[in-house]
Formats: structure tokens, C-alpha cells, sequence
């Protein structure tokens, strides 16, 4: 534990304030767990000898003391406050409360992490009537004066006071008060009140303080001071922190600490200014410094865009002595913190003042190439660069994308017409097509294709492989659409309800519009976004390169950093990582990717190509067993063809097959045209097909007659698949060298008692004897099952003894286990998710209470049962860091992803290795 | 553990076989273990002296050394065999293949208990081309010896050579030949084959088995023995058997026995016969002789229904010395075995021989009254009384019934039309609805109606409750129509699947016939028989005493019989038994059927009946908010008047009420007609209704936006139902004494996680305070929630932090566990279970290893979190046996189920108590 997480009876009697000003601090960086986040980097800057505002930090541990002891301060608190305020005063010879040359601070909380609903700031703290004289003297600024002084009042009743819009009112008496008087003066703009204005506003807002609070504004600094401490305690435990804590299990006994600090003003002239820069680049990584400013400006002001702020190197021109220190500052910093920081900077009469240091926010692009050139630099170690890249921002080196300027553009026109889930990161922008024939005519003759759909199913996998982009009114983040469209690596915009989508008239409504099929629409798939007409998109460097498409541009660096970082997480990482996908161009992209076998392979996404559909129907709707053999006699050489291709694709790298595993239901057409269509080519009337496909029909398709259900009832599906497998292995075993040929495993779907999984594991074996017997070859192979069922983990030491391996099917476990539908979840996760009530959408991220809870338990009873069970995970989760993560702890042996995700997968299992 | 359960390694060398013959026998019927049922019962008949064909029973013993030894037999069984064969012949004065004086013998296997798939019978064994010459001599009857030894070689070719139908084949070849023969000889009936067919016969048989088995047919009677002895031995460890005894956790160790048993014949003339009987009526428990027999017949001749066998009593006309010791028998049997016996005996001229006697099998009505009578004949003790009844049989008791007479001859007519669920037993006759309306208007004129529908919803309720018996073509023993037509006591027959209802020309075919509306079908919800026109009913005793409707009969003692069962349950039992009910009148009669509290009281079947649901509808269709809270308003009335009723009704007894639960969709109407009406009554479009109404459809609603995510949702819902519930509560507790105060409990449904239930308990907890303190009265009363998804189970421990109360909703927690949909688990659980996949439906009879284990673990879990937690069980389950057992070893504090159940659920968990 670091220096000052423990608390010390003794000390807290001795020291609760820790002063900082330039060249020595009580405190350092060390100490975020007793000064929080931003005390212990002011403390850290005054002791690397830099130019911070002198002031100091009242620790956390007098928070936790506070509600230990029904929310008072400890005793001598009071005497260390004043004490160091007298330090204050000394140091600047200035006087809280002196009229002539008044002390003025800030205070901010500061726990160790940052926590929304937390009292943030107050500024300007030690004005009052008599003060702000002073301060207009100082500043020879009478408006400056009065406007720093209404801000005060301003922030104080707010966050101090408590005074907020009541009910009926729709903004807080501040506002209105201060938009009154904008009227009456005839101005549109704060900036345009004159000093007398400002000085009539204090008055107002004093009066406004007294009705409200009942008590009239407090003069005394110090009556001020007090209040804006116990402010920062009390909202230690206000409702909102007290949820995000308990959300983010962060402990009740932490506490925040209180920042005090003298304050500095860059809106004091021309020789003053203000600024936040970056020692990088946080957009792409670039090693220079970069940033902005404002002159004669407050903080506030760079961040309302009322002036446009100029960039960091022209400072250099304004104000040369402070550019060259800010530039020494910058390097030190990022030399001493080891990471990119994000700074915070006030010039106050031509003096440079730091006021915050922090490692700074940056996109995927910036965070790979930052991490390897630091490592480059000697600056970090490759375990360290490891770590410091969030895995889920790779997505953003893989993507097609939309220039922000294109966006910022589009939307200032008003195309921005409406935002769904961001289920399929990247930019897509082509034709409205309202269903998959449309999206594959469209497609044919060289189109860009948005299919638009109000959900999709896997009648749709064409049409949707031939689109840029596709988007729903229904479904959530693993609803069909969102999950088929990730593993194609397809933008996709789901659930997006405002869309009134109407397939008869072919027509969609949405922000008042109307578009017809046709129509240029445009989908941003990292934010959601839907857009109207055609917003020009751009591919990856990172795909462009890795696919051959591109060579890699030296400027940017960025496929050279993805792949030094990949290498780096394989070397690392001891869970293998495996793709789902069932066509060869996609094993193809996989192995590209990082994928080291197929952990899902789902036999029926091939069954909707070419003249497969047919047989498949032909199938699905004989009366009788013979009827039913003769359709997949002709299946059996399309599906051998199928493996053919992912076997010789895969080259000796495993293939978990899953047997068929769909509700029949889905293959089946559902519209007039093509029923009377198929039921001719069957030769049987449209009524009885109809009759058929109606009673296939189920209430509740995800809980129905699918996965291992089919192949018990009809066991000769399940012989098919097998043989079709198995021959295919043979064939390409044939023509390939020992390393290369076939491993498949076999898996079979939703079982949930070990007696199904005996079943069908016994035909797929017999089958696999026989065509080994007729092929006069042997090929090892596995017979397994997915878990994804509550019963199969809670049973699965029964389970083990029948299977060899395991597949987590997370999608369908998550489902079972919270008793919710993907498809339908739309209508109440996103609240959930925004009220806390869960963490995450556990559609996303594993949850480990529940769903993971089960996979424990069968982790743990499977390898009591059989040792050397082989565990891994092919539900969408195998893509997600937090859920990867997990399953590192589990001791999985692989995690399965989509192959747009298995760069991710890798990171984090490496990560995880690393943790 | 009973005497020689326990091997002894020093006894096997010295005994493998146990002797028995009259008045002596080496075993008892404590040894089931070692002799298997059968053999313990031939030697304790021996052991009373009773006339018992004397044979020798080989232990289960040898059995288990046979399998431990590589399928060897013991040394020295062999000559064991030989003595005892030696015996019998010496004890007979016959030779084991003597062809003067032949010694014939059975060979039967015998296990502890029954087991299905286990060779039965080889009858007639001993008999070759030389011994059948003795038969003839000795019989001397030609015809009969042919037959026997036609037969023996059939018998032995199929269970002991196992010649069987090849494929193609339609019969074995035995059948194949003798209907060939009979064709050739002109003849209907094997009766009618000559002595001369039966010889010719013999020889084709055993061609038959030279050709099939590459053997000749072993003419050597100890070849044949021990073939005989071996096939037993084999079909231990034959996969029927050994799935069976999977299945019922019977261990592999236990080994059979084999009986050997000297041939008596009651087929041998006049004076001779054969017969079964039981100590008493075996269908109404009456304490009188019981039974049948055949002069000059076999005991296949009995069962093959050739001829028809006279009453028992008769038999004094045909063989009073028999008669009379047979009288003699069946007493002392009945005493000594103190149960009612079912009885087995051959009369060989002129002498009585008992083949077998063991527990009769009987009536629910039988059992009841049995076990009650023989406590006062002081045979049993109350404890053994409640011990000795099904549980589930007393259903019987409860339900209208057809006359056996009435439906067989109804068979006999071809009325039979099919067979669907048996998912509300009873009977019941009426004229067929389509729809729930036209069911109301049959009913309102006085008519008895049978509501036939695809599937029923909840909109069918009020024609539920209007019909006498419910046909539905889909769903399982848990769908809609099955759960809701138990909760009323109403017949029902589920998932008829042959149906096919055409609503639209309100027509139904079935059995190649079409049945009009209005048209008389007539349902035995006990065999889940439909039957073509009306059949009378007739009410169950039980009943009509129950509510005052009828006397109690002296003559049949059903209904006294009946509430002393009841009394002694009540008496022994430790947990509550609650009811599943919502209606006043559902309450009253569940008060009468035992119930002590409402464990279930689903608000929403409330939601149908009269004005209710047009304010259902309007807060469904709400846009807003306000519009909501203004339909809710119209419902506050209506919903506390329910809630009176209930609470005056329950008299002070608990009753827990659950928020509302099912998708909002299920309220709103489909049909285009009542959408246009309902569109007029709201005063909008029908097509904005049809909108509403499909954006609220969703594709799995198990799984959807129901339970409380409703309340979640809309808040608002939750605060109209407490405060129905509270006011209610205050309103009926100012005009009641103390003891019949409303004791609410306010269930929360469908909770995945702690934070679900802490908002909706915030919101029932806050309007409880807000109606206590406006009607000036407070109610002690309890919030808690269902356990009915994996999730809440698994995190029980943060849940019971929340929870006053846990209810597992078995239902919706086995179709989670094992991701089944009750509505369409049709298609696939009666094949499961037929192939033992299942043991049970899960949805009958609790999953232990599976949603078992997911109690176990919420009940651990919660328990350790809140060691005063109520815990209890509401899901359908709580009225089955098997499952109430597993509750009350959980340590459940009550099981709750529908009213008619309730008699099966106190004698269940009095049973559970006293094992």
C-alpha cells in the first residue's frame, strides 16, 4: 500500500492540512489516497520546483474522521485552516478579508478518483463588499471586479447554498435574474453588461440569497471558507455519489479531500491568458506539444467558444517568456509522470501559472502509438505500454471512418436526424434499401447500400453482407443485426426507435422526414448517429494495411505501432484467442486479425447462400423421416463444400462446428409472394405450406424447439452435419500436409442435461467411425458442448463426462440467466444502464455475479469431473476486455471473438496475464 | 440395513441358491435385497405354509459376482443349481428331462424393485421332443402339450436367443410363421389350430431358430437353463435397464435374482383354473374379496380378454374346497404383509397353487380409504397411513369423473377422437366455443361448454371460468391454459396436437372428422382423452360434502375416510400450505380445501373482468405520464374493491400480492374488430391503436419487458397497486377483529438484481406511510420477491438485504434454468421424456440437480444474509409431491399452490416430515 492509504490514529492528531507552493509540498504524487487526484498533482508540481498558486489540501482522511464522529471536524482542524491561511497571507502579502489587498481562493473536491455528483468548484472565494474594492484597485478593473464577485455569489449559492430552479421554475433565480437583466438592458451577451450592470446584479443576487436560504449572504471570508468545506464533505454522501460509489465499488470510507488554493486570473489584461494543452497529440499520438489559449480569458471562457482560443505555438508571440517556460514545464512533466499529460495553465500579468497536471484522455490511434514510441523512449516498459491502452479503443484503428469535420458540418446543416446504439463501430454511408434482395440488387450495380430494416434475421445475411451498413428500429447491442454485423465487421446502427420504418409504401419516417428506398443515408457506428444524405467515409490505415490494400504510411505510424503492440500482447497474453465465423473469406480476415482457430463456427448462416436455402426448406417442411433424408441428401454436399473452404482456410488451426441451432422457424419465408413461390417449387398448395410454417411458429422462439432439441427429434439433421463434417475434413486432409490438416471439434447447442449431449455425441461418433472407415482415414476430433444454458453449468460435472470440451455461450447464458431477450431488452436496458440499476448492459460485459457466477461453477465441476477439459468462451463477450478479463481468472484456455474484435481480445488477454 | 443386504464373502462360497417350497424356504420377504421382490415374497408364502409351487431363487448376489468377474459365474453355482433342481425333482417325484414324468419349470427375473427392459418370463422350460411325450402321457392332453411346447420354444427364441423382427420384417418370425399357418389352415384364432398345426408348428419354430441363431434349438432342459439363467444375468446390463436405473438412481451393484419354479397348469381341464384377486376393492378401497378367474385357462388367457372371466365369488360354484382356502389365503396374507394384497393363483386339478402376492396397486379413492380402515382395524399406524397413500391420487377425489362404463363404451363406438395432456384431470362434457365470448354466451344460456382454442391468454379468463372443460391444440402441462384451469379446478386437456381449429370458419378436424361450434365434445382431463359428443358426469363426493352440497355417504366413507387423512397430514406436517388465487370465491373454496394464506395472488387476473380492463388498456396506450396517472386512476378504485374481497375473505390469514407481472401486450386486443372498437372508445385511429399495439408485440415476451421491469418503467403502475393494496388493507381492518386484520405481503416479480427490488420496495414502502398515516391506522406488513430467474438465485445473498420474503417462482425459474418455453416446450418434452432425456417434465415435478440446485444456493445465500428470511415456493410445483418434498428439505417455511391441490400438498409435505 502506498505512503498514507493507511490511517494513522496518531498523525491525523498532528497534521490535517498539507500546504503546497512553489518548491516544497507536504505531500507528493504518491499520496492521491490521502490528497486525492488533483491535491497530490499540485503538491507533486510544487515540489518539481514549478509555478503553482500557493494553497493547500485538507486530506481525505478528515472526510472519513467527519462521518465517523456524526459529521463533525476534528478538533484543531479549525487552528490548522487558519494556520495555513496565515501561510497564504504571508507568502502573497495579501489578507483574507483586507480590504486593501484582499487574499482570494479557490476550493474544489478532490477524491482519489474523480466522482460525478460531487461538489466540483469555487471560485473567487474571499470577495464581499468590501474586498471587491480592493480587488478593483489591484486590478485597476472595476468591471473585472464586480464580475468575479457576482460569479462567486453566483457558485456559492448554488453549490454551497443549495439554491436551485424549484418546481414551475425552468432555470435556477440566478439565471433568471441575470437573463432579466439582460433583457432590460437590451444586451445578448454577459460580455455586453457594463460594470454598473455587474454591480447591480451582486446586489440582486444577494437579495435572491436571502429570500431563498433565509440567511443573508456571508461577508466573512472565513464563514465562507467553512461553508465551502463542509459543502465539499457533504456531498460526499449526497445520493448521486453515494450510487456511483456503490456502482463502481468504491469503498464509503475513502473520503475526498478539499483543495484550497490562492487564486490566479488570466482575464486581468493583455498580459494574461489562459490555456490546457497536451505533451502529445491525444487525436493521433504525434510527439509535439499541442493545445490552445485565449488572452485576457478565464478557463470558463475557452470552454463556451464565445472566442475562438489560438493555438499553443502562437503563444509564443504573445507571451515569449512564459511560451519557452510552459515548453520546459511540458517536458518534465511527461518525463517525470512517464505518461501524456493533460495540462492546465493561467498567466496572470505575465507570470505562467500551472494549475492542474493529469495523464491525459486520447483516442485508440493516439493511445497505441503514445504507448510504443514511450516505449521507443526508454520512457516505459513494454509491460507498462501493455496497460496503458484501453483495449476497446483499438476498434477505432479498424474502422471506417467520417472526418470530424465532415460530422460537425452535416450536423450544423441539421442532418443529424437521429441516434440508435452504436452496435457496429466505423462510418457507412450508401442507399436506402428496406430489405436484402433490395441491398443485393443495389449492391450489383456497384451501389453503396444502407439496409434499413425494423430487425433482421438471418433470411437477411446477404443482403446485409452486401451493405456498407446496416440499421434497425428493434434490437439491442447483441440483437441479430448488431451481433451479425460486428462479425462481418459491418457499421450498424441498432435499436434506433424513432424510426417509423413502413415496408408496404417502402418508405421510413424519422425527425419529421420522410426517405424513400433509395434515398443517401449515412451511419455513424461509433457514436450512433444517423444521418441524412451522403457524408464522404474513409477506411483504416490499419485494415488498408494489414489486408494489402495499402503500405504503410511512415507519416502516421500507426499500423507500425497496432502491430508492434499485437506482438507485443501475444507474447504476453496465455489465453489463445479464436474467431467466430463460418465463411472462408471471414476465416481468412480472422487469421489476419490474430486468430489462432474458430471457436464458433454456426453452420446455419451458410444454409440462407445460393441453392442451399431450398433444401434447407425442403427439410424443414417434410411430413416424414424419408422425406426429410431425401432433403439432406442434397444439403449434404453444399454444407461438405462449406467446410471444405473453412478447413483449408483455417490451415490445421481448430474448428469448433456448432450443430444446427436456430428455431426452423427462421428459415422459413414469411411473406405471401414468397410462400406461394416456394410452395409451387415444392408442389404443394400455399395453404398447406402456409398451414406448416404457422405451425412452426412459437411463442417464444429463444426458449423453443432449437439447438440439441432438433437434433433429438430429428437426429438423421444432426447425421447429416456430421457426415458432412467429417468427409470434408477427410477430403482436404487429402491434399494438405500433416500441419494443415483438419481439427474439428464438434459442438452441440443448448444442452441442458448430460442425457442430450450422450445422445447426439453418440451419432456424431458413429458417423465419424464410418466415414473414417470408408475415407480409409483418421483424424483426431473433439465432442463437446456450448454451456449457455443455467441447468448445463449447474449439472456440468455430469455434462463433463460426456464432453470434452466446453464453449461458454455467454449470449444465451446472459439471456437465461437475467431472463431477458436481446431482441427485446431495447425497451428497458438502455434505462437500466442510465439509472444504474445494472453496471453495464450485460449483453456487453459479462456480468460476474450472475451469468459469471455459473461459468465458475461449471469451470470448477467440469474439471473435477474430466482434468483436462478443454474451456473457452464463444459468446459475444469473448470480445470485451472486462469479460476477457474474467475469463483469464476462470483459467479458460481461449477466448472466441468476431474477427473485427480479436485484436482487442488480444490486448486484454494480455492484460489480464499482466493484472 | 435388513438381513442380507450386506455381502458376505464367506456366505457366497456356501449359498447361491435359496430353496423355498411349502412350509420351508431359505429366504423371507426381509430379503428383497438378496431375492429380489418376487423371490422373498414365493419364500415367505412358503415360510407361512401356503401351497406354492416349489423352486429356488439364485441371489442377486451372484448376479453382482457375475459382473465383477467378467461375466463368469461363481465356481460351485453350477452344482448349487443341480442340487436344487435335484431337490425339486426328488420333492415332485418328476426328473428335469424325464420323458416319462417330466419336471417343467418358469425361470423369472426378479430385482429389488420392478425394472422395466429386464427379460420377464420363460415358461414351460424343460420340455423337448422327448418330455413333451411325458406331457402328453401325464396331461393327457395332447393338444395342450403341443401348445406348450410351441409356446416354451417362442418364449425362449425371443427373450433368450433374442430372435426378433429383422428390418422389413413387420413381426418376429414365431408370429410371422403362426399366422401363416393359420392362414393355411383356414383359422381365425390360435384356439382353433389342431394338435397336428401345433406339432407342425413346433418343427417350423425350430427351423426358425436353427436358421436365425446358427443353432439348433437346445433340446438338453439344463442347456435351456442355463440359457435361461444367462439371458436373465445379460439383461441386467441391457441398455433399457440401465437407462432406467440411471434415471431412478438405482445402483448398477444391485444385481437381479432369478427365480426357478416348478410349471403348474390351470389349463389342464375342467378342474383345473387360474385367477387374480385382491384383499380388497382396488378401486374403491371397500373391504370385500375382490378379483377373477378362468376355469381351464392360463393366466395369458385372462389378460388376452379371449374369454371372459367370472367374478371371484364364483368360484365357491366351480371349487368350494379351493374357495375356501383361497378365503383363507387372502386373510392371512392381508394381516401378515399388513397392506392390501394383490394375489396370483393357478388351481391344477383341483389343487390351489399361489404364484404370487404383493401390494396391490390401487384407486386414489381405494387408497385413501384403505389406509384409513385399517388404522381402525389397528393393522397400520396413522404415520404408515400417510405413508401408504400417493399424494397425487387424491386429485382424484376432488375432480368430476366419467363411469368407466360410459367411456368404454364410448371407445367401442369409435367416439375416441385424441389424446392430448392430461393437464386438469376430471371430466367434463359441453358444446363447443372457439373463443372465450362465445363460451360466455353458451354459459349465460345455461349451457355447459368446452372452450376449444389454439392457446388460451389471459383474455380468455372470463371464458375460462365460464366453461367446463378447457381443449387447447398447443401448450404444455404448465401452459396458460393447463395453470389457470388448475387454479379453477377446471378439466383440461393441453397440447392436443392433432387439432386443427380453424377460428376463422369456427370449425375444428380432428380424427378425419369436422366438429362445428356448438357442437358436444366431451374431455377426461384424467387420461387427456377427447371424446366425440356427451358423456355424463358426475361430481366427486368429496366435493359436494366439502361445500355443503351433498351428505356425507355412509355407503362409500370416501368423504370421512378423506378428512381424516387430511386431520393426520395437518398434524404431522411442519410447513404452511398456502394457494395461488385472486378471486374471492377461489379464496373461500381454497380456505375449505386446507389453505392457510394466499401464497400467490397475481393482480393481473384480476385486470379482465368488467369495467377493469378498458383502464387497463388506457394505461397501457398512455403517451404520457399524466395520461397514465389518469388511467391508473380509474383502476385505484377498481384494483381495492379486489383487494377487499380478498383480504375479508382470507380472514386475517397472510396474502401475498404480486405487482404486476405479464407484457403489457397480452391486455391489449388483437382482432381488427375489437380494434376499431377500442379505437373508438379511446376516441383515436384504429390504425394509431394497431401501431401501439404492434410496437408493444415482442419477439420472445418470456423474456421481455415484463415482471418489474414494468414497474421500473412506469413507477407509477407500482404506486396504484400499493396503494390498492394499503387502502384495502385499512379499509377491511376498521370493520374486522385484530385476528382477521389483512396481513399484506407485496411481492415484487421478475427481480434480476438487488437495486430492481430496492427502487420498487422504496415506491411500496413510501405509499404504505403515505396511507397509514391518511387513514390513521397502520398494518404490520412485508415487502419481498419472487426468486424466479437464475440471476436473483445466484445473488441472493445481496437480494435477501432487500427481501422481507423470498417466493421461488418455479415456473419462470425452471423455463430460465433450462431455457424452455412452456408454451412451445410441446414439440419436444413428451419425446424427452419417453426417452427418459428428462425423468420428468421439469415443469411438473422440480429439477433438482438444475433449478434445485439454484434454490439450494438462494436459500443458503439468503438465509445467511437475513437468517429470518420467509422463504417459500409459488411456481406450479408447490402442489406436486416429488417437488414439495424437496421444499420442505430446503427447509421452506410454506409451498403455496391452486386450490385443488391443496389436499395433495398437505399430505405430501406431512409425508416429507415423517421421512
Amino acid at each position: 500500500m502506498k505512503k498514507g492509504s493507511k490511517r494513522d490514529p496518531a498523525r491525523i492528531e498532528k497534521r490535517f492540512v498539507y500546504p503546497f507552493s512553489k518548491g516544497k509540498a507536504a505531500g507528493s504524487k504518491d499520496d492521491k489516497n490521502l490528497l486525492g487526484g488533483k491535491g497530490a498533482n499540485l503538491a507533486e508540481m510544487c515540489r518539481l520546483g514549478l509555478p503553482v498558486p500557493p494553497g493547500f489540501t485538507i486530506s481525505t482522511e478528515v472526510c472519513s474522521w467527519y462521518y465517523e464522529h456524526g459529521e463533525k471536524y476534528p478538533p484543531g482542524l479549525e487552528k490548522s485552516v487558519a494556520n495555513s491561511i496565515a501561510l497564504l497571507e504571508k507568502e502573497l502579502g495579501r489578507g483574507f478579508a483586507d480590504p486593501e489587498n484582499p487574499l482570494l481562493v479557490s476550493v474544489r473536491s478532490g477524491a482519489r478518483v474523480s466522482m460525478p455528483g460531487m461538489m466540483d468548484t469555487v471560485l473567487n472565494l474571499g470577495l464581499n463588499d468590501k474586498t471587491v474594492q480592493g480587488l478593483i484597485r489591484r486590478s485597476n478593473n472595476e468591471r473585472f471586479a464586480w464580475d468575479a464577485y457576482r460569479r462567486f455569489i453566483q457558485m456559492y449559492g448554488d453549490v454551497v447554498l443549495e439554491i436551485k430552479a424549484e418546481e414551475g421554475e425552468e432555470f435556477d433565480p440566478f439565471a433568471t435574474a441575470l437573463e432579466t437583466l439582460k433583457k432590460r438592458s437590451g444586451v445578448e451577451s454577459d460580455t455586453e453588461l457594463s460594470s454598473e450592470d455587474l454591480r447591480g446584479l451582486v446586489k440582486e443576487f444577494k437579495r435572491i440569497v436571502k429570500k431563498r436560504s433565509g440567511k443573508p449572504f456571508p461577508e466573512d471570508p472565513k464563514a465562507q471558507l467553512w461553508g465551502a468545506i463542509g459543502a465539499v464533505f457533504g456531498s460526499w454522501n449526497n445520493q448521486r455519489a453515494i450510487a456511483y460509489r456503490r456502482m463502481n465499488q468504491i469503498p464509503g470510507n475513502w473520503g475526498t479531500a478539499v483543495n484550497v488554493q490562492a487564486m490566479v486570473f488570466g482575464n486581468t489584461g493583455e498580459d494574461s491568458g489562459t490555456g490546457v494543452a497536451f505533451t502529445r497529440n491525444p487525436a493521433t499520438g504525434e510527439k509535439h506539444f499541442y493545445g490552445e489559449f485565449l488572452m485576457n480569458a478565464q478557463g470558463e471562457d475557452v470552454v463556451a467558444g464565445i472566442r475562438t482560443p489560438q493555438p499553443i505555438d502562437r503563444l509564443e508571440n504573445h507571451a515569449p517568456r512564459c511560451w519557452k517556460e510552459l515548453i520546459r514545464i511540458q517536458r518534465l512533466l511527461e518525463r517525470h509522470y512517464r505518461d501524456m499529460q493533460d495540462l492546465e495553465f493561467t498567466i496572470e500579468n505575465g507570470k505562467l501559472f500551472m494549475l492542474q497536471t493529469r495523464a491525459g484522455k486520447r483516442t485508440g490511434f493516439a493511445a497505441v502509438r503514445i504507448a510504443v514510441e514511450m516505449v521507443k523512449e526508454r520512457l516505459i516498459s513494454k509491460e507498462d505500454a501493455l496497460l496503458r491502452v484501453d483495449p476497446e479503443s483499438l476498434n477505432q484503428l479498424l474502422q471506417p471512418i467520417f472526418s470530424p469535420a465532415d460530422l460537425k458540418h452535416a450536423r450544423s446543416q441539421g442532418r443529424a436526424l437521429t441516434r440508435g446504439l452504436n452496435a457496429g463501430p466505423g462510418a457507412a454511408t450508401g442507399r436506402i434499401a428496406f430489405s436484402a434482395p433490395r441491398a443485393e440488387e443495389y449492391a450489383a450495380a456497384g451501389e453503396r447500400v444502407i439496409l434499413v430494416r425494423i430487425e433482421t434475421s438471418p433470411e437477411d445475411i446477404r443482403g446485409m453482407q452486401a451493405s456498407s451498413g446496416i440499421l434497425t428500429a428493434r434490437g439491442g447491442m447483441t440483437s441479430h443485426a448488431a451481433l451479425v454485423a460486428r462479425q462481418m465487421g459491418k457499421v450498424c446502427v441498432a435499436g434506433a426507435d424513432e424510426l417509423e420504418i413502413d415496408y408496404k409504401n417502402r418508405r421510413m419516417k424519422v425527425a419529421g422526414r420522410t426517405f424513400k428506398e433509395g434515398d443517401d443515408l449515412s451511419l455513424d457506428g461509433t457514436t450512433g448517429e444517423v444521418l441524412e444524405g451522403n457524408l464522404p467515409t474513409q477506411p483504416s490505415e490499419v485494415i488498408s494495411v494489414l489486408f494489402g490494400k495499402a503500405k504503410r504510411k511512415k507519416k502516421s505510424g500507426v499500423f507500425d505501432a497496432f502491430e508492434k503492440l499485437m506482438k507485443w500482447s501475444d507474447s504476453h497474453r496465455t489465453m489463445a484467442v479464436r474467431t467466430n465465423a463460418d465463411q472462408p473469406d471471414q476465416c481468412r480476415t480472422a487469421i489476419a486479425l490474430g486468430a489462432e482457430g474458430i471457436g464458433l463456427c454456426r453452420t446455419e448462416h451458410m444454409f440462407f447462400e445460393g441453392r442451399k436455402i431450398d433444401a434447407v426448406r425442403e427439410m424443414i417442411l417434410a411430413e416424414t423421416q424419408e422425406e426429410r433424408e431425401r432433403a439432406l441428401a442434397k444439403l449434404l454436399p453444399l454444407q461438405r463444400k462449406d467446410f471444405e473452404g473453412i478447413f483449408k482456410a483455417m490451415e490445421g488451426r481448430p474448428v469448433t462446428i456448432r450443430t444446427l441451432d436456430p428455431p426452423l422457424h427462421e428459415f422459413l419465408p414469411h411473406e405471401g409472394k414468397d410462400v406461394r413461390k416456394l410452395a409451387k417449387t415444392m408442389g404443394i398448395t400455399p395453404g398447406r405450406l402456409h398451414a406448416k410454417i404457422e405451425s412452426l411458429a412459437e411463442l417464444n422462439p429463444m426458449l423453443g424447439h432449437r439447438g440439441c432439441r432438433l437434433g433429438i427429434v430429428y437426429p438423421e439433421i444432426t447425421r447429416m452435419q456430421a457426415r458432412a463434417i467429417f468427409e470434408a475434413a477427410c477430403n482436404v486432409a487429402k491434399r494438405v500436409p500433416g500441419k494443415k490438416k483438419p481439427r474439428p471439434e464438434i459442438m452441440i447447442p443448448l444442452v441442458s442435461t448430460v442425457e442430450e449431449l450422450r445422445l447426439q455425441a453418440k451419432e456424431v461418433r458413429a458417423v465419424a467411425e464410418e466415414v473414417f472407415a470408408k475415407k480409409k482415414q483418421s483424424l483426431p476430433y473433439l465432442v463437446g458442448t456450448m454451456i449457455e444454458l443455467p441447468r448445463a453449468a449447474l449439472t456440468a460435472a455430469e455434462i463433463a463426462l460426456e464432453a470434452e470440451f466446453f464453449s461458454f455461450g455467454t449470449n444465451d447464458l446472459t439471456q437465461t440467466t437475467f431472463g431477458i431477450s436481446r431482441d427485446d431488452a431495447g425497451k428497458f436496458i438502455p434505462l437500466y444502464v442510465e439509472k444504474e440499476i445494472y453496471k453495464a448492459d450485460p449483453f456487453s460485459q459479462l456480468d460476474r455475479a450472475g451469468t459469471g457466477r455459473l461459468m465458475k461453477i461449471a469451470t470448477e465441476d467440469g474439471r473435477q469431473a474430466r482434468p483436462d477439459i478443454k474451456l473457452g468462451i464463444c459468446g459475444e463477450h469473448g470480445g470485451d476486455p472486462s469479460s476477457v478479463e474474467f475469463c483469464h481468472q476462470l483459467g479458460l484456455s481461449y477466448v472466441s471473438c468476431s474477427p473485427y474484435r480479436l485484436p482487442i481480445a488480444r490486448l486484454a488477454a494480455a492484460q489480464a496475464a499482466l493484472r
